[in-house]
């Protein structure tokens, strides 16, 4: 158990139950509200709860769930500092109009609350922090049991990443034939799955991942469908499909790390029209107090991203040149997040080199866009990083890290496309970040823009050095360049 | 004067005038007949003539040219072996009814007649020997003046070009200021041109040149028109126009190493309709009575490929992947006769770099189609190859040589693409040319056509080597591969 100290679920119950009135929750911290109520019946289907949270005159209305034994409860994720109150509601006496309050505290230095859209195009937390989306892919990891999940996570507390594409449900695919530890719902021996009702102890151990990464400062991108299945969770009934929605966001969206990815290759799902890709959408828009991020994955056929409950447009796609035009398109952020994985597998997908990864990083940046990080190497026990986590072998982690401290370093506001002759990104009139990609000119008259003075570096961005270019630029200039390719100019408004 | 043996000029009008009985002219050289004629008037527009040569029951009708001072010549590219006659025809009693005969010689080994397309998307000699064309470009090498010329022609002596993309016409263009030492129209002082003449010594010199290449084995694609003029060809009006590409037409379509390619970037030459290139196409076609091979190269827009009277398709493209698909498309010979150039300048088309630009013609090769050279260095002079010849800096030449040499091993019915998850060409059950490209799996699967025993080979393209590996391969295997980009894998039948 890793849970931050914000969110202790022990200390939470505590809250409630004994001295509600010294209760104290850190902004977008969890406050849980724990209930005892029926265990007869199918709870998971008969009893309705929720709770409306009070602060001054905003309101918030948050569902809560059957975690199993006889136990509810209800998650809030508070917005606002001071005090809270709630009062619940539901279907059944024991859970219905039970109120209490609670007090919303300045929230821990490595806390800036959820993430959001800002500036069209990019992303920060509520705090308003820049938040520059870096992200990795284990699709599979909070399946592969506990000895293999803490070397995931001591794997990711030094690696350059902070946000992870990971499915809910486990995965059946190459490399990939082994049981979960968990099953989403009660599962008989010979292979029925019970969709009326959930597992609390895979959802449990779910929420403690999703914690963990949260400790590490990683948004959890949750996919909450996908087409690499044995056990049925990507054919099930329509009603199933939505009753798994409502229980995962009652159960998962207090975690203020958490976004929703819709699916993995949505397209591949044959079993599910474009009708229910739209439903699971408003399912999740409608259900969700706290609006995380909205997404969803493509195989060969891209969903409509311009559809209003798509807060930003998740793609798998080696064009990396198209980021400056979607992100024209949809006037919302563009994540690549699968361009292929650096590894050395039979797969097409799966085996570009560290060098052509990293180039992608590049690309995508340059265009306005993120780009996702994946890795699959060949291992003698089938544990690919890119689904069950483990150690990274890859050379484009560190160059990874390189650009994500450049990025740190830039305007808050994120990188905008700039120019597209040679792809460039920034702020205009303050910094400029040219990536020239496969050419290698040795001059190159640059035009940026007047009435400021600029240093320049020259980046490479696999060696990760930065060579300061003596003096200073103003305007239309011409400079030698390095004439080898994969090379970056960067240029800094001088401070006067 | 560089004319090869077959073709001196001076000797066949010695065969004409003095001996015509003893003549002779080696298969696909130059017969050709000179007759003193009208210098009065305007001899360019008011003579016609042309001569009807004929083998057996086999006529061919040839244009003649004025040629200046009081010259006629009609020149002919015979066909066939053994005894042929001819009779001409004029508006001019002087030139009207002249009559001969020559004998048609075994060409020599060198010679093997005009290039033909064979097998679809393959090209061959007329004499069936196999053609695989491996281009260099040299706009204006023709403009530059005896010395440097020279320079180029001694440089093709040994670089692995064996066509070379040329224009007819001066070139005005960045790194382009220096005039032409001919000019085509007769042209005053300041600047005006008399489109309605031609100028003899213009067209002699690129007469010179073109029995230069031919003597080298290099294959002349000339340019009928360009863009990039400051001298009022773009832009005359259509009589000039169609008078130029007939005076051309007659003049060098005897010359077996002639291709027509109608433009470079047609489509950035406002002044041209696309009725125009379809009327200049039709003028090439009906005029060249050899039908050498028609082509048209584009800027943005993809001219009709699948119009007639194209031979093959020209592009200018990056996008090496359409390869295959282009050749489905047309059912013609796809060359990417401008993939961008190696080099260091600032234009994007000019600074790949010499590992990309061998790539790309790995790319295309594998996708069944052909790929074009050209080479963009900063020099002191502004003596840049892809437009005056001279030196080559480049380090792309020699591993086009190596792929060329490993081409002319392969089956000479041509490289078909066979395989698109990883590009594969060859002849199926006979040869298989796979590219990685930047893909580096460690080990893969292949699935080659059965009833086969394979030898096979790691080729690493920029290395230049061929590493064996051991044993012999059938059907469905599985190899150990380097786990590195930029690799091919080569599977020859082995003959029992």
């Amino acid at each position: 158990m890793l849970y931050p100290h914000s969110m202790t679920v022990r200390h939470l119950v505590a809250c409630l139950v004994l001295v509600p009135a010294l209760c104290a929750t850190e902004r977008w911290g969890i406050h849980e509200i724990v209930l005892p109520g029926p265990s007869t019946g199918n709870p998971f289907v008969d009893i309705r709860l929720s709770a409306r949270f009070q602060f001054r005159n905003r309101t918030v209305d948050a569902d809560g769930f059957y975690a199993g034994s006889g136990t509810y409860r209800i998650r809030f994720m508070p917005g606002e500092l001071g005090q809270w109150t709630y009062t619940t509601s539901s279907n059944t006496p024991a859970l219905d109009g039970k109120t209490g309050a609670f007090t919303v505290t300045t929230p821990a230095s490595a806390n800036h609350g959820p993430v959001r859209v800002r500036n069209v195009s990019h992303f920060a937390y509520e705090d308003g922090s820049p938040y520059i989306p870096i992200g990795t892919t284990c699709y599979a990891w909070v399946h592969q049991g506990d000895k293999l999940e803490q070397q995931t996570l001591a794997t990711l507390r030094t690696a350059p990443f902070n946000k992870i594409r990971m499915c809910i449900f486990p995965k059946s695919y190459t490399y990939n034939a082994n049981e979960p530890v968990y099953y989403p719902f009660p599962r008989t021996a010979s292979g029925d799955n019970d969709l009326t009702r959930f597992n609390p102890d895979f959802f449990h151990h779910l929420e403690q991942r999703i914690a963990d990464l949260q400790s590490l400062g990683i948004e959890a991108d949750l996919i909450l469908f996908h087409p690499y299945d044995r056990w049925g969770y990507s054919k099930m009934p329509p009603e199933a499909d939505d009753r798994y929605l409502r229980y995962v966001v009652a159960r998962l969206s207090a975690f203020r790390n958490v976004w929703w990815s819709m699916a993995n290759e949505y397209d591949l799902m044959k079993s599910k029209t474009m009708a229910d890709w739209d439903r699971f959408f408003r399912i999740v828009q409608e259900s969700d107090p706290y609006h995380h991020l909205r997404s969803i994955h493509n195989g060969p056929n891209f969903y409509d991203h311009s559809k209003p409950w798509v807060t930003h447009v998740s793609v798998q796609s080696s064009d990396l040149e198209k980021a400056r035009e979607w992100v024209q398109q949809y006037h919302k952020p563009v994540i690549y997040d699968e361009c292929k994985y650096e590894g050395n597998i039979p797969q097409r997908w799966g085996n570009i080199s560290a060098r052509e990864l990293v180039r992608r990083f590049w690309l995508g940046t340059a265009g306005g866009a993120y780009v996702g990080h994946g890795e699959t190497y060949l291992d003698p026990d089938n544990i690919l990083w890119w689904s069950k986590g483990g150690a990274l072998q890859g050379q484009s982690p560190p160059r990874i890290a390189f650009l994500r401290k450049l990025l740190e370093s830039a305007p808050p506001e994120g990188m905008d496309n700039l120019a597209t002759y040679y792809l460039a990104a920034g702020q205009p009139g303050r910094y400029y970040l040219f990536y020239m990609d496969l050419n290698q000119p040795a001059e190159y008259t640059f035009d940026l823009a007047k009435n400021a003075t600029y240093k320049a570096d020259i980046i490479d961005p696999w060696e990760m050095t930065i060579t300061p270019i003596p003096g200073t630029f103003e305007g239309k200039f011409t400079l030698k360049l390095p004439g080898k390719p994969y090379q970056a100019v960067r240029f800094q408004k001088v401070n006067q």
